[in-house]
This record gives structure tokens, C-alpha cells and sequence, in this order.
């Protein structure tokens, strides 16, 4: 049956596929949020997705130069000593309650407003980087450039007391002031590729430069990375050419201390930040892979098949095991054996026997709405031919493979995903 | 030359060696955070450190029970709905201005009170996967025992106004409340073993029974696994048996719905919690795998040589490249591209080309600090016959090896490291 809904709706329709393949928890706060390119409550695939992301940013980030050092700062406390500064909230209070000017309304609201900003959880990743800069420094030698690349949350005020939260990669790049505008168009042009390495329609990746009265305060070029969805343009990514303001604000008085050499020149490097929402990016990824296919079935009814072809490298699980109904004890353990062969070997593998409800072709449905890239079936046959039935999510082709081979074909399999 | 501070104080010199290799930020606010378990900002090393044991404890936990499904829940808002709830704090705010009871100190205080408690930040992530335990019912078919894992930021109120970050690595198992007891003991029992895995010194962790008096509210039983640091005993790791009250009390009012099967029986299932302080457990591998040895040099003099032998597979760098003094363009250049196909093929290398004033010896006792598995130094000879010098921070012997076999070298070398 044909479902209007998905025609007319395609967003719901990708936030309904977001919860049914277990990648956001059911609710409606979850999926606004998501859609919105927030951190929500993820499910078991979600919570893979955003894993496999990050590790591709970061072995991309460390490769792409060796000069590229990670680095971990707290969440907590913007203030430069790492610990916040309870005498300040004290004072200012103490100012509101005293003030004779403000009205009960007015009191209230200075309070709440105080209240709102004096938990100081981070808002963005650069800040701890640039005040880290001056640790790091003996690292290089001094030398530029040089990169401090960070995963982590970032919190959003809201409007309301409570915070939205984003998980943000950042890559904050100190270099030459004389080449900060040429390392701009490298990382920009590097990253693009990075996005569309993943994608199943590259073209909804796009880059542009930023206009400039879009800069960012302290900016003197910006390009960002967006993605095309159903309802509009959303940022991915900010690449931002700061100069040296920032890093001279926040080591204020110290200009000797921040040095570096430029060749033989000591000079205060420029800092070009790149900053990638991954929350975001896993919804992009989400829609840019989803594929519906007409199809009819055996009594001629049209219905639409949901296949979320992920990147191989990000699918959060790589082969679904299962039995069909009426499973015999000796077909539990055969796969329940192999099951722990690929975890063992590091496939992410989905023990398909929790479920022995429902038919395989259900099950099929579901694993292509999960993105699952293979789905295997040990049957009656299997305990004695040792043969099992592989079949692929890109091909719907099913293929007859000895049970001594399939975790050597899924590894290998991996690996030219890897290569590709 | 002996250092007496090094004997005397065995804390300082680790936490000193901390900042020396790179694994913690200068600065005192980081060592002592660090000392106290807690989170801290973290270099290059560090982060490392911590992302290959949170990799070792998922893959551990995954690998040993199929019925384990990671979840991520929102680090801000511990109420159910998601978001804040910021009418609450305008009443309770109003309250507070309005009451006459109070003279204008109390006032203060107890706005400051509401201030701290308003940010809801979770201060675990038992309750989070309590509140999501409904969502995923469905995926296991309502069958009992499964386990939600997860590992994140929780937030200890810090009796200042901010807030102690530590990195927990979390999972809730739901089981049958026949077997809970089994249960508890069972995951006791492995986790210990992970513990010990990676140990240079296995005996420094150990486990106990956590007496009565000491239970987590709401526990009928408890086992601590914990570490014997210079300073004393710590908590690395908390296993509590939670009957079902915590699940009731999250779900109140709806009892079918929590109820699950154990065999053909509906039951609501008790909770086993086991959470990991993944900060400490840093601290504690660092401790456990720092040797002192004693040496001699060329003119006699007595040095220590301090070495960091982290398990191969925690060792955040697996080797380092050197150069040695006065390189030439061509050695730069064969060093780079080997860093750079070391880093293609999943190698955690260093960059130790960025340091071309310190001799080939001096690095040496910097990377055996630092935890570097091996070193290799690519010298004028290297260009002539492709061969290059590899030293083993464990055995400090060195070996010719062509530079066509290194990578092979290391791969598998790092192969049969997960598999010891």
C-alpha cells in the first residue's frame, strides 16, 4: 500500500525512520531536536552512527598533517583558571536584591538571567584551544603551523533556562599570517571532499564563502559547509579565518609568549577554526542516504521499500544474523557462534535472534530501513551443509556462502570500504 | 643523577610525568583534578589514553553478551520531558524574594542554592538509561537479561559553584530477579579480569564486598573494584544489585508496562549497575605501569630511567620517527611518508621530526616516559639501504629492519597485542 504521507512529508517521513531503525529514542522532544541538529537521546544505531563519524573525522583530521595534536578541555567553567567563580554570582545577586530601581518583575528577571549564565558550560570548543595554545607550544618547537583538533559538547542557552547541547568537532589551525588565507581554501576544499566522501548524492554537499555581513565577530573571511534538505539549507561546518585578535585577547599582555616561528621570523600565527556540527552531519548522512524504491509485490500491490544506504564505513551494523520462525536449539547456537566470531573480530553484528516472530522478508524490510549492509540466515540447511544465505542491502541479491568464509568475506569487505 | 623527590614522593613524579608526557595540561588545576579522579584538560597522550580504554571497555562489554545495546542520553535536563523547566524556577525564585522569614543573608544563600540545583546537569547515567529503559523494550522482545551501555560526561556538584566533570562508562543490566545475585557476581568476576587485562601489575587491582553500612541507597548488595594508588585505596569502578525499586519509582504507575519475560513469566526485572570512573582508571593504568629502573651511564653516573609500560594496546603512541640531529631534506622527506602510511594504516604515530635539536639518545628517554611502544630513526644509512633502527621501549634492544617491513612489523605486532 501506497502511504501518501511519505510523499507529501518527506521529513517526518525520515524522523519516523530515525525512531522505527533505532537511531533516536521515541518522542517527540527527541526527533525536534535532532531535527534541529541538536544532541537528542540516541538508540543503539544512533549512538554507532556518531561513533563511526567521529572516528572518520579524526583519523581524517590527524592524516591530512602530521602536525595535527588532539586535545580534551573541560565542559565546565569558561573562566581560565578551570574553576568557576562562585564569588562573583554572590556579588551581582547581592546588587539585585539591593537595587531599589528594579520592580519585583524587573528583580526576578535579573536573577533568572543571572542564573542562566552562571553555570558556564562551554559554548564552543575554540576558546579551550586557544587558551590550551600556549601549553602545547614546546610540543612543535614553536613551529608553524600546527593544529589542536577536539570532539566534544557544546552548549547552546536556549531561551529558556535549560541548554541545548551539540556534539562539535573542531580543528582550531595556527599558521603564517602570510598563507592564513591560503589554509583557509585548503581546509575548506579538504573537508568538502571529507563530507562528499561518505555521501550516496554528493551534490547536496556543498561549500560557499560567507558573506560579509555573515562574518563571525573577529573574522575576516568565513566559508561554510551546508547541506540541502527538504526544508532548506543547514550549516555542516564553519570554517572562520580569525587572525590573531582572538588568541591576543585571550593571552592579553603576554604578545612574547605566543610567538612562533614563521621560518626564521617570530611572529603571532593567525588561526583559521573549523568547526563541524556532528549532529547534524548524522541527519544529513541519514537523508542523503535514504532511498525509497517502488515495488510490487507477488498480488501486483505497489508498495515503497526504504533503504538508508549508508556509507559502509558508517552503517552502524555491518551483518544482521538470523533464523527465521521456528528455530531449533542447535540453529541458536550455531548463531549465536557466529555472532560472537564477528564481535570478536570487530564487525558490528545485530543478533537478529531476539527476533523470532517474524518472517525474514519482514525482517528484511527492517534491516533496510536500519541500514544494515548484509543480513545472514542460518536454516535448517545450515547445520548440514554448512552453507548459509548472504544477502546484500545494496543488491537484494542473495548468495549461498560456507560458514567458514563469511567472516573473512564481511572482513575484506570492510577493508576496501575503508580504501574506496 | 638520583632524584630523592622521586623516592620521597612518588605521586608528585607520576603527576609531574603526566604533564611531561603529554598526557595532562600543565598547570596545577589539571594535576589535581586529575589526582582526584575527576576530569581535566588533557594533551595529545592523554586523549588517547582515554578514547583506547573507552574502545577496550566497548568492545568488552558488546563482546560479552550479545543482548548489550549502547545508548547516549542528554547530559542537561534530568527531567523526564527533556527540556528545563524554567517556571519552576520563577516560582521557586519568587518564593524566595517574597518570603519575610528570611533576613537578607538567608536570601541570598538560598537563591544561590537554586541557582546551583537549576542547571540540571546528570550527575550519573544510571537514571538516564532507567528513564529510556521503556523505549527499548521493543528491540529485545520484552525478553530478559539485556543491558543498556553508555559512556559519558556526569556532573558532581563540587560545594562551589561548579561543577567536577568525570567520564563514566556505564551499564544497566535488567535481569531476572531469581538471578540477580548471580548476575551482580558475574559481572564482578569479568570485570575485574578486564581490569587486570591491561595491568603491568595486576594485583594493585583488586575487588571487595561492599559492607552494609556503606550501600548506594536503594542497593541490597555491592562490589567496589579498586586500586591501590601510593596515597591509598580508590574506587575505580562500582557494581550495585538495585532490586526494582529505582525502575518503579522511574516508571511510577505503570507496572505492565516495565514488566518483562523471564521464561513464559511476567516479572518487573531487577537492576544490576556497573560504572567505571574512566579519569581515575587513567590514572590508576599510568600508576600501575610506571617502572623505575636503575642505569648506569657511560661515565658511571647512577640515573633513573623512568618508563611509562602501558599494555600495547592503551599505549596512546605506538612509535615514534626520529632523525636524529642535522638531518637532510631527503631524510625529512622518507620520514614524513612513512608517517604518513603508518597513520593510513590505523598506527597511532608521533611526528618526533618536529624535534630535530635533542639527540637520538635524549629522545629516547622522553618517548620511554611518554609510553612509546617503539622508536625508529631514519639516519644517512637509511637512504642507501632502506634500512632503519627500531627500538623496543620494553626489551631497549634495537634491530635493523627494511623500511618495506616496518608497517607490517607493527601491524602485526598490534594484532597479537588484542589478542594476548
Amino acid at each position: 500500500t501506497v502511504c501518501p504521507n511519505d510523499e507529501s512529508d518527506p521529513t517526518r517521513m525520515l524522523l519516523e525512520l530515525c525512531v522505527d531503525g533505532y537511531y533516536v529514542a521515541p518522542g517527540q522532544v527527541h526527533t525536534d531536536l535532532f531535527q534541529r541538529g541538536l544532541c537528542c537521546n540516541y538508540g543503539p544505531l544512533g549512538v554507532e552512527l556518531k561513533k563511526n563519524l567521529l572516528e572518520q573525522w579524526w583519523s581524517s583530521i590527524k592524516r591530512s598533517r602530521t602536525q595535527v595534536f588532539g586535545i580534551s578541555t573541560l565542559t565546565t567553567g569558561d573562566d581560565k583558571s578551570g574553576e568557576g567563580n562562585p564569588s562573583l554570582d554572590v556579588e551581582r545577586l547581592n546588587q539585585f536584591l539591593d537595587a531599589d530601581e528594579f520592580n519585583k518583575a524587573q528583580r526576578t528577571q535579573r536573577i533568572l538571567m543571572l542564573l542562566r549564565q552562571s553555570t558556564s558550560l562551554r559554548t564552543n570548543l575554540l576558546q579551550g584551544a586557544l587558551e590550551q595554545y600556549i601549553s602545547w607550544l614546546e610540543l612543535v618547537n614553536r613551529r608553524l603551523p600546527f593544529g589542536l583538533a577536539e570532539t566534544g559538547l557544546s552548549f547552546q542557552p536556549d531561551g529558556s533556562a535549560s541548554r541545548a547541547e551539540a556534539t562539535h568537532a573542531s580543528l582550531v589551525w595556527f599558521c603564517s599570517p602570510r598563507s592564513s588565507s591560503q589554509w583557509l581554501d585548503h581546509w575548506a576544499r579538504l573537508r568538502l571532499q571529507w563530507w562528499r566522501k561518505f555521501a550516496l548524492a554528493p551534490s547536496e554537499f556543498s561549500s560557499r564563502d560567507v558573506q560579509v555581513d555573515e562574518l563571525q565577530e573577529g573574522a575576516s573571511r568565513g566559508v561554510k559547509i551546508v547541506y540541502s534538505f527538504p526544508w532548506g539549507q543547514e550549516t555542516l561546518e564553519n570554517l572562520w579565518s580569525l587572525g590573531d585578535s582572538e588568541l591576543l585577547q585571550t593571552h592579553a599582555g603576554v604578545r612574547a609568549k605566543i610567538q612562533c616561528f614563521d621560518g626564521q621570523k617570530l611572529v603571532v600565527p593567525h588561526v583559521i577554526s573549523v568547526v563541524s556540527n556532528m549532529d547534524r552531519s548524522m541527519m544529513a548522512y541519514m537523508h542523503n542516504s535514504l532511498q525509497l524504491m517502488k515495488k510490487h509485490d507477488g498480488k501486483q500491490k505497489l508498495y515503497r521499500r526504504k533503504v538508508l544506504k549508508l556509507h559502509p564505513v558508517l552503517a552502524p551494523v555491518k551483518v544482521a544474523l538470523d533464523m527465521g520462525r521456528g528455530a531449533t536449539l542447535e540453529q541458536r547456537q550455531v548463531c549465536d557462534g557466529l555472532l560472537q566470531e564477528f564481535l570478536e573480530a570487530g564487525i558490528a553484528a545485530w543478533p537478529g535472534s531476539i527476533d523470532i516472530t517474524s518472517s525474514v522478508e519482514k525482517l528484511n524490510t527492517k534491516y533496510d530501513e536500519m541500514g544494515v549492509l548484509f543480513t545472514m540466515v542460518i536454516d535448517e540447511n545450515t547445520l548440514e551443509s554448512g552453507l548459509l544465505q548472504v544477502r546484500s542491502r545494496d543488491t537484494t541479491i542473495r548468495e549461498s556462502k560456507h560458514i567458514s568464509e563469511v567472516k573473512g568475506f564481511l572482513l575484506r569487505y570492510m577493508r576496501a570500504a575503508h580504501n574506496m
